[in-house]
């Protein structure tokens, strides 16, 4: 069944899509100089938003949990680009160790582990699951819906290295964002590959830093194809603590909140865009989804502070960034959806849409109400042609989502190196 | 359209197959060993033969010609293979220049080249063909069926390098495997990539060089499986030069063959199979498919000599080899067919079936009356299945043809390092 899908076919995306596609050999080339110098994150999604005028990634998801929602179809894909990665790290490896999110009551979230568990098995992986709930002390079978079973097992810590009963893994791949703290089961791990680092999970994460370097990507990338970064760039304002309690760091807020609302108001009458602007709200740290507000009048704001929603349990105070809010003029069967696009190293390994019959275009999708509808970027209409007129060709449209997603992919990578707290030891 | 498959699903093969899923994790790991240690072909097509009790490679292309029979779903395994290629090879490159046949007669040939450059042009190239025909001296288009062209250029070399008119590539890729010579113009180009090497081509290239290399290959994974490696070796013998305008060498090839035959039926003895055995007589040099004989009886050779089919225009002696007879038990809508798998750098990218209504089980398919059958290696089904009973599951099968076809792969890697003209410099 293929999905009645509309995109935004109007406006300067299209002018967008010529020039990517008439660049195509440009583009790849400079993604190929770019991972010379650079080390692609293990694994990432990015959450893409098409609002016709702009096309800009709203979330680099380092911990991807949506591999459930690749058709089988792209399954070949991901193998052959997780044997890629294997190849890299550690080519020896025989045995992997997966670390799933502690709450395994999502069978949605169950069939994502059972999926990356049959890609680096494909790839040529022993695979096994290691759970962070310290109540699980005993190999423990967990039931999925079509009468299979995934087994979590306590992990076990020697002084060097983690494993399991009689199971060494010479690489350790976190499925699990962390955002609950770093376990003292994961420190200090320097004889195992740990991937992704420590350092890409919330405790240390924050959006201000990976969309600083996304600026600084999508200007690079700008330069290339000789247009304005905007329209593919979100602007964004680090706010910085915020205490909700007292008036001042409310103050603050409203006060950089219409200092970004002006901002994409003049870029909104340079391009003569007739939507009224909007931003979004977020936690600097914490995962997609958590915590955003979309905010189209600063004065929102002055009932943030009887919100809970931004505060965290027994804390006053959040670390907010802002960020221009860009609509998503996609539709699957008439309800707003945004393509979420899933890479392995360096590949676009498929995609998928996220879709919310319950949310505004100007509204956070993911969020209860969410649901997903595989996109065949593996089809054979994924592979652009050039010479059909832009905005008409799917292919050409998916492959434009796969840039703009391997630009988040890099800025990623170079958040990764900057936040590295074992940098300075090379240096 | 699916069409009506028939495979050999009785006899040791069952078995292989089960061992071979079993030991995936075990089996991809050695495959990664050996590209640590071994550079696989740029790419690859292995014809392979099923004949139920034993799975054996009969012919390693390094200049493969049926990218055109893989389906529109296969493609972006192949984009991506190409894209890990040349990332190794020449990252920073702009430009590739392909060097097709000499003769573009043959509108599947040029189907096959418009699809390679569409990869290549994907992976992020830019594609221009050069032709050997020095007939060509202006920018030439060739029309497709489709309607589409393909523009041949002539080649223009300077002292260094080869290239076209405003056209400095970074690689050259041939695709044209060299039966007709080393033109100079392919000749010391020490500047840049020339892929596959000079010494993959028929010139120098024999097949029994390929063979000796696939035999110690089978043997090293026959030991990781446990197994006797004559279930996948086709055994052989280099006969040498054969005069086949005197009785001596004729002679010595009635001599081989009934000793070559004897360890075959010494082998079905063994097993229990109740087949006739046969041998193939092959030119030791030249492509799959030309010259090749099917010999049941060592009395047949000795018509060989009024037949002109082993003898090359005006010479009388031909290096020949012999080669165990690999019966195909495989049907495709009731004709004979055979698996051919692609490969690109290490990955396997896809595959189809060779079909020829008009050829027997133990005779070359590869010859007038051949047509081709996409298999959908890449579609859903492609990736193996544990727990499904032995030879009832098509991906499982096909996930042991390509385990047989890249250890082909790795064979003429170990022959392309063995023959290479250039070794001594770097010893």
């Amino acid at each position: 069944m293929v999905p009645h899908l509309i995109t935004a076919l109007t406006g300067p995306i299209n002018e967008l899509e010529q020039r990517i596609l008439e660049s195509l050999p440009a583009i790849e080339r400079w993604f190929r100089l770019e991972w010379m110098e650079h080390t692609p994150p293990f694994y990432t999604s990015v959450d893409v938003r098409n609002a016709g005028y702009k096309l800009a990634p709203v979330d680099t998801n380092l911990f991807p949990s949506g591999f459930n929602n690749l058709t089988p179809e792209m399954l070949p894909l991901s193998v052959q680009a997780a044997m890629a990665a294997i190849e890299k790290i550690c080519p020896e490896a025989k045995n992997l160790l997966l670390i799933p999110e502690r709450d395994t009551r999502n069978t949605f979230y169950l069939a994502n582990v059972q999926r990356l568990m049959q890609v680096f098995h494909m790839a040529g992986l022993n695979v096994r699951l290691g759970t962070l709930d310290a109540d699980i002390t005993a190999p423990t079978e967990i039931a999925l819906p079509d009468g299979s079973a995934l087994t979590l097992e306590p992990l076990l810590r020697t002084r060097g290295r983690l494993g399991l009963k009689d199971f060494d893994p010479c690489t350790i791949l976190l499925n699990n964002d962390l955002s609950a703290g770093v376990p003292p089961v994961l420190a200090h791990l320097h004889e195992q590959y740990l991937l992704p680092p420590l350092h890409a999970g919330w405790t240390v994460r924050r959006k201000s830093n990976h969309f600083r370097a996304y600026e600084e990507v999508a200007k690079k990338f700008a330069k290339l194809l000789g247009m304005d970064p905007w329209l593919i760039n979100p602007m964004f304002t680090r706010v910085g603590e915020v205490d909700f309690g007292v008036n001042g760091g409310r103050d603050k807020l409203m006060g950089d909140a219409e200092a970004l609302l002006g901002k994409v108001r003049r870029k909104y009458k340079e391009y003569g865009i007739q939507e009224k602007p909007f931003i979004i709200v977020k936690p600097d740290a914490g995962p997609a989804g958590a915590g955003l507000m979309t905010v189209r009048d600063p004065r929102d704001l002055i009932d943030l502070s009887r919100s809970t929603r931004m505060q965290k349990e027994g804390r006053q105070t959040v670390e907010v960034i802002l960020q221009e809010g860009v609509p998503t003029f996609e539709r699957v069967n008439d309800a707003v959806a945004e393509p979420v696009v899933t890479m392995i190293d360096r590949y676009v390994v498929g995609g998928y849409y996220r879709v919310n019959a319950g949310r505004g275009f100007d509204e956070n999708l993911d969020a209860p109400g969410a649901s997903y509808v595989p996109l065949a970027f593996a089809e054979s209409n994924q592979l652009p042609r050039s010479g059909v007129k832009p905005g008409a060709s799917a292919p050409n449209r998916f492959y434009m989502y796969g840039v703009i997603a391997r630009l988040a992919m890099v800025a990623a990578s170079y958040e990764l190196e900057a936040t590295d707290p074992d940098a300075e030891v090379y240096e």
